[in-house]
């Protein structure tokens, strides 16, 4: 009997092994999935992005994370209106359009004026001062795909600081050609900043389809001009706040290792790329790294609020957490496919950590690359602030800006194969990190 | 001198030749970019599609087509307005809809109902009679890409009959997933039509990640509500008008050549595919086919009107022409992918005709395919009258779903390459049958 007792044992505990491994896959899937269905688009400051936290409290206790909490913050946040664009002359055309975050309203019954064509941001700061007085600036771009997504930073100033640069001008509106790299109706929204004096005008950004257009025409050298009906506008003091959960470490008195995703999406999707799969991937890692024994080092998850708008959910949290020490960050924040490079800020001390590194993930495909990690958006300031170390899982964003921000952005693009070999990636990583008994420091 | 005058005729001979072969592939492109960008969308009776009209008038007389004429006819059109749809219970979610030509309007206000979910329009038509009173039935499909557009067929009966049988068990309003095989936020619309004796009800279509999203939902049980806004409506006596134009054979006495395509497009975008580029093919091989020579045959250019919302063009046609004897009807109408097979409905007579086209479009890597070919929506009517011949050049569809009936169909979607390659084909085509001298007639 003790015997038969004893296989019984064994086989509840092969039984128990099997069942982690089968269904241990699935977190990562299966919180990209809920969080977008049941929840789905959360704008920062919304009902929903609440929602989305009290959703993310009950998901992050049942998997058994533990010091789940919400850190409340308020945000200046941007809530669309109505939006519509057309082309009125030389040709009409209705445009498909999205206000871009922070952008203006326009008067009653629409901005109606000529519409000025610039093929770069270049060609706008060339724009002699005053020259726009009344008009909408259009600023094309010829942003196209990289696999590292290096382009979104020179060609997405556009968005960034090209309605700031046309509001200086004089300009009474502005429309962008989407940043991104599709060519599909969907137009890519994204937050736009105004330079200290200078007011905010309405600014939009239409789809790349409609660019091409509006270039098409502007090649024609006839005058164009546009309706524009651009309705949202910035509201302060909305809630937000990060959701934050841990899976305490053998050695309380070792700074925990952060890793961070954000929870807030932009409204026009249900945000499955951006970023309901990146706390999927970093929440389904912590746990497998769990698995295999409890790590020496707490893992600290922390699901960011407001980030989309400004990143205010990372600052809240470098604010709150200021006296608690850290030993590494990293972020899952660029959508769900393959991990293809690991880069590093280790210092020279930690060069057998970082082999060790680089040799557990070359069977995955991941090579190290040259270049210093710096981690993403959520983590930037408490990086700063403690001037951690970090590392970079890069993962493959060849498609990434096909969807960035737009109506596209939902669950049918979870390419799972991928998402799985994104969890390895993380978890052979936190399997190391969390049992590194010295110190963790960057460069 | 003799010599050299002789040199610099040919020279000059040459230089037009070369002129020619330049820029007479242009031709196709030209038209399908100039009247997407200058007139762009043209749904059928609308006043873009009057200017459409005119356009074209002006084109084909400007390309060297003779008896350019507007044959008119009046059409119920399908006019757009306001269409949105949310989800809101179990969980709330803004969908992207459209409404079907001939969708009955929502009550003001919108319609707000329990939503139903069918698998398939099997599953639909299985229903009880007046089981779906007061609710909006939601009918799901499986369609996926086919590179003869075969599926559509089966899965296009979602959208054509499946409102019909909706209304027809008491249904308050009907959604189908867009008959389409696209992953993109983009509703694909349609026509949709009523049995005798029912009533119209509301009808649209959501994007294909909008429905998935609702079978996902629908597959955990819980009920569902929509509020659904469809503001667009019939309406009947609107202007539309077949444009034709003609490139006289030697003979006037044998039966001309008709080749067609469609001017009308939906609303949604530019009708880039379906159907500019139809227009821009058949318009430049008929024009390369004369390049080489008067044919014997007469070519006749048919540009139909609303076709999109139920052939009206193509049965004026048949109506006006009916005392004219023709010898054979070709359409295009599926994009402007590269041509892969020929299909054909000639008499065992025409069997050296058939052996001369299969030879002549094999080095296009095209094969002469089975089964009978039937020629466009188009030409149908007018087959059917007089018994015709008919060729069908079978264009590449393997992606043509994606973008059919949606707000993509733009511009930027046509590959040039294959639109030359399009051309060509049909200039072989048109080159033997124009200069056939015998009769051509069906099987």
């Amino acid at each position: 009997m003790k015997i038969l007792a004893r296989a019984a044992a064994l086989s509840a505990l092969f039984l128990s092994t099997a069942a982690i491994a089968q269904t241990a896959p699935d977190v990562a899937w299966d919180i990209t999935a809920d969080l977008t269905t049941e929840i789905g688009a959360r704008p920062a400051g919304s009902e929903q992005e609440a929602k989305a936290r009290d959703w993310a409290v009950k998901r992050l206790t049942a998997l058994g994370f533990r010091n789940v909490r919400v850190e409340p913050f308020t945000v200046t946040g941007f809530v669309r209106g109505a939006e519509t664009a057309e082309l009125t002359a030389p040709y009409p055309h209705k445009l498909h359009v999205t206000a871009l975050g922070y952008s203006a309203p326009t008067p009653k019954g629409g901005l109606k004026a000529e519409l000025v064509y610039f093929p770069n941001l270049d060609a706008l700061k060339a724009a002699p001062e005053g020259s726009l007085k009344g008009k909408i600036a259009f600023i094309d771009h010829a942003m196209t795909r990289t696999q590292d997504g290096s382009s979104y930073g020179p060609y997405g100033a556009a968005r960034r600081q090209g309605p700031g640069i046309a509001a200086s001008k004089g300009a009474s509106g502005v429309v962008i050609r989407s940043i991104g790299t599709d060519m599909h109706r969907n137009p890519h929204t994204g937050a736009t900043s105004w330079p200290a004096g200078t007011a905010a005008i309405p600014a939009g950004a239409v789809s790349l389809p409609d660019a091409e257009l509006i270039a098409r025409i502007a090649r024609t050298g006839k005058p164009m001009t546009m309706t524009l009906v651009l309705e949202g506008k910035a509201q302060p003091d909305m809630p937000s706040g990060n959701v934050i959960a841990e899976l305490p470490g053998r050695d309380p008195s070792l700074p925990p290792i952060l890793i961070a995703c954000h929870l807030d999406s932009w409204d026009l999707s249900t945000g499955a790329f951006d970023d309901a799969a990146g706390c999927g991937i970093i929440t389904a890692a912590a746990l497998r790294a769990q698995a295999k024994g409890q790590p020496l080092r707490t893992i600290r998850v922390l699901w960011a609020g407001a980030e989309e708008i400004g990143v205010f959910g990372g600052a809240a949290y470098a604010r709150a957490n200021a006296g608690q020490p850290h030993a590494l960050a990293m972020e899952s924040d660029f959508g769900a496919d393959r991990v293809w490079r690991v880069r590093f800020n280790l210092s020279p001390a930690n060069k057998p950590l970082r082999d060790k590194l680089t040799a557990a993930l070359a069977p995955l495909g991941i090579a190290a690359g040259a270049g210093k990690a710096n981690g993403g958006a959520d983590v930037t300031a408490i990086i700063a602030a403690q001037k951690l170390a970090v590392i970079d899982l890069d993962q493959d964003g060849t498609r990434y800006f096909d969807l960035h921000h737009t109506p596209d952005d939902t669950l049918d693009k979870i390419d799972r194969k991928q998402l799985e070999q994104n969890v390895q990636a993380w978890t052979v990583v936190l399997e190391i990190v969390a049992n590194e008994p010295g110190p963790i420091s960057p460069e």
